[in-house]
């Protein structure tokens, strides 16, 4: 039970709460775990009151039992340390824990994540917790690897407005302007509106005033707030891997999330998992599809998303990617909840799995009876029967044996996309900020550039301004309204084709309009300028060669030496280039973008699917296999090689079908 | 002047306001009224500061004087008891009184309605004015029966999150859980999220929380608020039994309104009576309509929500139905403010005695030129002149001395309908608290079954899951998430054919998921059992044999015996049915629902129409007689018997048209 | 550099902020200025915290020297009094000053209008900065004019519900009322559901009760906040006079704004200014107009909004018209910002001046690259170099050289129009609190009478209801719910035809329903009344002879004498006339109204174009010249008589295109 041994292996696994069901059903559950084929289970996240039963006074028999019950049958646990759940009796003692909203209001105990991230006696409470858990649990053969609180920021509370914050938020500005406060009236540009500060200590949240308050102003705060949740992890991070030595900490993120900067906070942990939930997205992060992409999607999920996040977080994670829950039937929290199309939840685990995930862990194992999501499905209905997750799960778990059987597990590791797509945390919150159209949504720029990517049958890596990017052959930066100084001097030794899409470099780290004019610090490799932006309201077009530009243009002016590949109507340019940089002046419908980048592909040596893959099939490799998902909603042809074996699938694929085929060695 | 005397006769009153309006004009107002042929006036139920003009000091001589003028014109008179409006100096006096919203902010004093239901100085007071008010009036010759306060509930009141409630709410806890902290974390599900309490003084409102708190926490404060509005009640119905002895006491509800428990309340009532505004709830209460039905119905108003209504109430009313307001001509509270077909205040009218009801009174005597609802029409115009309200009440004034002619009172006694829809609103909450689809709405599926039987020509009882169900022949359960303990024995012994809608049984008293599976406790008659439950987005559908399904559907498997009449396109049940139990496993459209409760009709030997009626022609029987109305839009043809005669009306009825007959004796 | 001189040129001007930019750069933008052919400079109005850095320490250097630099240039100054924009350390002695929603939530500091109109701090600090200033400033030569604050109301701040607020709404109720709160019971009608008061002191705002309070308590406390704004700005004004003398003092209103009343507020001031931003309107102040029409306009602004505050304006500010702030390329602060048609600036500039416009000021000299409105365009871009602004001025400016030179100034003085549109602020208060239809905007129903003109050819005066309507030929009251005392008494010896739309006359100045009914006062001439009124939701409508009635209708039976021009399908007159007078029953689509207006514009014999203009052209006179805008979307032949030279334009004219000529002189 070496933490490390199955490292690379495809495990399954499962959530699992034994604080809520009779101790007499763990050792059945356990065996039909292990009869499943699950190798894992994480436990505990939400059982504070369970462990602290009263201050200081800590009752770990049952914890010690479930731990014991279930490493019996061989099964690993991750332990989630229970901070997003502050017992009753903490709230009690300490008020000033609970978060506030914008308007001020106390966010009350009786559901979750009812504290503040800058309140002393949550962190005073939460070592505390973490600590004795730890110590008890560290080095426990069956505990192979800590997960942190649950979901930061879930339910909108990455941002509180409660005195303890206030006071954080103070101590934070001052910090990042050494104390003196003309510094900061420089960097907010109070000169305008007469806003200038005489002190740190005058200065409140940016909320509330008549009109919008300074962008910088709302941009610290955002950068403040990102800084304490990571402040408050770190807390976690430090004394567990004080006290369970080798042992993997991580976090269970969740999909398109971005309010705080899961890049930064990231290097404190050693995995990112994150929560992958297709159908639920649909109706709630993804809310800047159309609605016509709700209907069409309601039952594979969006075929983009997950694989996006996949990316994401395999690049947040330094590589090591976990799904900690993945959803295994209908959900209960979204407005409306579709049943996930037959084939649906085996289809998602091995599209994670394709992406390099290391563990697919489904959420959760038996469907609750009572409680908020009662109507949350599991891999077993609330009668204990198997639900159709448990058997595609079981499918599952019999084909990784015959891929791993057909090849080692070598074969699995996960390799490199030739492709990066750059997202910032601090640019979504730019956009938001200063959005200027009111459907400019950060994670739906980027989702148009990731799918047109996809469509092409390119794998690709979603990664943050930090990271190098000497490997890749194209580059593709849809929406960095700010390009952090150590970009910059990446992109200057760059060998890539690099494509920036419409507002790159057009702000300064202190959100003001940059200087040469946009695209900035871009105009070494992007020789023009941006006169004006304009954004335009749904139905609003305009005709670009070969199709239609939307929601946003740039007015640029090239300088010479700069080619213009495609004009709008009335003749400014929509799509640029000079060398290997490309400049898409706006957003663009969906066909034309994916002609815009196979040429760009083409230039930076890649190969790409002679036309778009179908709406809902796509590619991704892993190590020598080749994987194909169709998200539906029609069959669609596999672009198998001829004489290639599919050892997963037939070549012409159904809705909710996956195959998989040994790529040649050559390849 | 008999209060009983006239009980089964049709009746006609009208809401009268004489402190609005100069005294000199009473007597000529209550000349009017008897030559219109009204009979009975409602007076008094906002004019608690004329009666208490100062705390503890009464004027009663203009009520005295009112009271008096009416009777000399033979009208008899209906007292409302005025706590819907706290005077000001009440309010001065002990400001705790106003209720406080979800937000926790403070509603003022300023319109009606500003009283928190559990405020121990509101109790106190209202007991002195209704004490004094039926010590003066309880005995007096005139007046006939007694309203309890307004409408309860209206503008969201029924909530209210002010310390008062806090602290009722907190007792009612202790009493239902017998002051036992762990039951109630039993019952409550607090296991889930570790949500523990360990007092019940620790317990705050189900609002506000980061996300969604506890279902049964968010059950029980609904049927604490319900249980707040009966207890407030009650307090003023005793006084007014013991001082106004043989009097009815009654309560004007309201329309599409489950906020309280009406069938519980009204155990303490004699009458129930309420407000009928058709256009008006188009706007408001039915908002689950889709739009083109607020566009049809617009001048008409939905022809089957105020006949839901009546049936409603006759059952909440034990069999007594009065209409306390009735719409008169354009409202002024919608959105937009219709005008009444012309001919619709007469049919609304005949609408009501139709379904059984004794009183109609308009709203209101005569247009106020000032106020909140100055442009809320009246049988009368501000400048006094009659307004075509009023036409039309002299209209069916002179149909009922027709009818009457023909055939005596007794030929007007209402019968019990033959099909029986229950509604439990303690189910009505639970889809709130737990709705999975966002436009599940309770009333709406109830409105769905009751139309479509309606369409088929069926008369309907709507009845409370206490009621006894025994004797008839076709019972609809469309949308009863628990199944109460008693219904379930009458169940056992039931002889009608019964169709369950979707989600039928599904949740245990406790807001739990019933086990054995839904539908649970009536799975003795329905041996089948729901795997899944799927519920869709507005444009999703799934074919159905015949039609298509629409917003929700249970995956349901049923056991040996049950037989499959409908399926969905992939292949699971839409309509099962075992013996004499049907079940629907989810919504369809309108015209196969009719036809599924065509077949189950008659297998309960009902007679139905050979084709549904138009969409906007309605029948109603009431003892001998038969009624028709038309809402329209176009002209309908009357199902009259060859040979009967008609009374009322034409074959071919016009939009707004009534029609009537006498039924064959040995009909 | 006489104040006067210029009185009737067609001048150029823009905002400018030296507080924002280097002192360095001042001489270079004052000569660039001068280069452009500006003559008028607006400053200093939020810069209150850079004039008096702390409580009564006043810096005036700067100010000295960015006047002296830009009289340097012979640029004029007008100075802005800095109140909408209070210190930080003004707000940290005195939080009173801060303004309250209408949650009780305070506005803090942070952007700009943070203070209440109540506040007597805020006045007492107004007060000392304003005299500072114009102490310093006020016989200055080159500063010729003074503007009090910045955009009163901007960002919804007219009503504020502070302490402060609620002491002189109170105070102001006891002046209107004598003292005597039976006079307030009485004029509020509280008789309504018993809502009497005993004292001035118990009132508080008509906000927060459970349903809406008593009209007249929402308009009295509407009409008070607009008297405690003009008090506000009244203060300032007095000091300004005193020590400007000669100076004239205008404030910069906004678009389509009426939470005050400007008519009243104006007669303190020598000139009305505002700031027009015709593709910002569009997705904010005029919501009202279909989505259709935001996208038709979206590039050249709708064709009659910003004409229509000219032609308001220019009689708020007693026939003196000044364009403070003109739109000079994408705004930031809508919703969507879309680029201006080429040309437009220019278009919106000549439109201005055909309006009467004295001077057009463009907003602002050069984009700001930090702050709030770091996207909002300048004449110059961030980086100093010109914008198309700057282009299209430059060439305004050459064309006024040119028509100047063709015909000397007094060719350009304004003349009276023949067609008055009255508009009545408290009217429009009165259907926001009493709507009746959802979509009833005041402002809406304004600009349908006064876009029908428009497509008429019709040059139309917008005037308050106290003004002098004796020389008109044609008088509309579209939509004038109340009439005042004043106005009834013009009427009655008017010679004009008058077309009053629906709900004129319908209320008194207690916003109750005028008796004999409505049109109330107005029956001397229109001997009609109106029976009910009914309200349309989208989608129905009624068809009208020749067109369709939407949104509104009032049910209306004519005397003996009144000609009935078109009828409602079910009967009811729509077009009725007596002698000079016609009224309107309802709203009727556009093509219908234009026929509906010619028809009674020729009986006013005024020459209406024999056929409507085509939707985006419009004529508009000046003096001697005739004007003609095309804002598109098509170019539209312009009716310049035979033998008419175009001095700018041509014939037919382009999207964006300006046409002048001189008129005939017999013309």
């Amino acid at each position: 039970m070496n933490p490390s041994k199955s490292r690379h292996a495809l495990q399954l696994g499962v959530c699992y709460y034994p604080e809520q069901w009779p101790r007499e059903r763990w050792p059945a559950d356990a065996k039909a775990m292990r009869a499943l084929g699950l190798s894992t289970v994480r436990i505990a996240e939400f059982a504070w009151s369970r462990m602290e039963t009263a201050p200081g006074h800590f009752d770990w028999s049952w914890l010690d039992e479930a731990i014991d019950v279930l490493a019996a049958e061989g099964l690993q646990v991750v332990l989630g340390t229970p901070t997003a759940a502050p017992p009753q009796w903490l709230i009690e003692a300490h008020p000033d824990i609970l978060p506030m909203d914008a308007q001020g209001r106390v966010k009350p105990f009786g559901a979750r994540r009812h504290y503040c991230f800058s309140s002393p006696a949550m962190h005073e409470a939460s070592r505390r917790i973490v600590t004795a858990m730890v110590q008890r649990y560290g080095r426990h053969p069956a505990v192979i690897a800590w997960q942190t609180d649950n979901e930061y920021g879930c339910h909108d509370t990455t941002l509180s407005y409660s005195p303890a914050a206030l006071s954080s938020f103070r101590k934070w500005l001052t910090a990042r302007y050494q104390g003196d406060i003309n510094t900061l009236n420089e960097a907010w540009g109070t000169a305008f509106w007469g806003l200038q500060y005489s002190g740190f200590e005058q200065i409140g949240f940016p909320v509330g005033q008549p009109t919008s308050p300074l962008p910088n102003h709302a941009l610290d705060f955002r950068r403040f707030a990102s800084d304490e949740v990571r402040r408050f992890n770190r807390l976690q991070v430090e004394i567990l891997r004080e006290h369970a030595p080798g042992r993997p900490v991580l976090h269970n993120f969740m999909g398109l999330f971005g309010d705080f900067d899961h890049h930064a906070m990231a290097q404190d942990l050693s995995i990112a998992a994150w929560d992958n939930y297709p159908l639920g997205f649909l109706d709630t992060a993804a809310r800047f599809l159309p609605e016509s992409a709700r209907l069409q999607w309601a039952r594979s999920g969006h075929p983009d998303i997950s694989a996006f996040q996949h990316d994401l977080y395999r690049g947040v994670g330094h590589g090591r990617l976990w799904v900690m829950e993945q959803q295994a039937g209908p959900v209960n929290w979204a407005d409306w909840n579709a049943l996930p199309l037959p084939g649906m939840v085996r289809a998602w685990t091995w599209e994670a799995f394709a992406h390099g995930a290391e563990l697919v862990s489904y959420f959760r194992w038996r469907q609750l009876p009572f409680g908020q999501e009662q109507m949350h499905s599991g891999l077993n209905r609330p009668d204990g029967m198997p639900d159709v997750g448990a058997e595609e799960a079981a499918q599952v778990k019999s084909e990784i044996d015959l891929l791993l059987s057909e090849e080692g597990e070598e074969a699995m590791h996960t390799q490199a996309a030739r492709v990066a797509l750059v997202l910032d945390y601090p640019s979504l919150w730019m956009a938001q900020i200063q959005p200027q159209g009111a459907d400019m949504a950060g994670f739906g720029v980027l989702l148009r550039y990731y799918s047109a990517a996809r469509r092409l049958g390119l794998d690709v890596d979603i990664v943050g301004p930090q990271q190098d990017l000497s490997d890749y052959a194209l580059v593709l930066l849809p929406s960095l309204l700010h390009v952090p100084e150590a970009l910059q001097q990446q992109l200057a030794s760059l060998t890539a084709v690099v494509v920036a899409g419409p507002r790159c470099g057009g702000k300064t780290a202190e959100l003001s309009i940059t200087q040469p004019l946009p695209p900035g610090p871009l105009r070494p490799w992007l020789p023009m300028q941006v006169r004006a932006v304009e954004s335009m309201r749904p139905g609003r077009h305009y005709a670009v060669d070969g199709g239609q530009g939307e929601q946003w243009r740039d007015l640029v002016e090239p300088q010479a030496g700069v080619a213009v590949h495609a004009r709008y109507e009335d003749g400014w340019p929509a799509w640029l280039s000079h060398g290997r940089w490309h400049s898409h002046a706006g957003l663009v419908n969906e066909a034309l973008l994916i002609d815009w980048l196979a040429e760009s592909a083409r230039q930076a040596g890649l190969t790409v699917a002679p036309q778009a893959l179908p709406e809902g099939l796509r590619l991704r490799r892993r190590g020598r296999w080749q994987f194909a998902i169709n998200h539906g909603p029609a069959p669609a042809a596999v672009p198998v090689p001829e004489g290639h074996k599919l050892l997963l699938g037939e070549r012409l694929l159904p809705a909710g079908g996956v195959a998989a085929w040994l790529l040649n060695p050559k390849d």
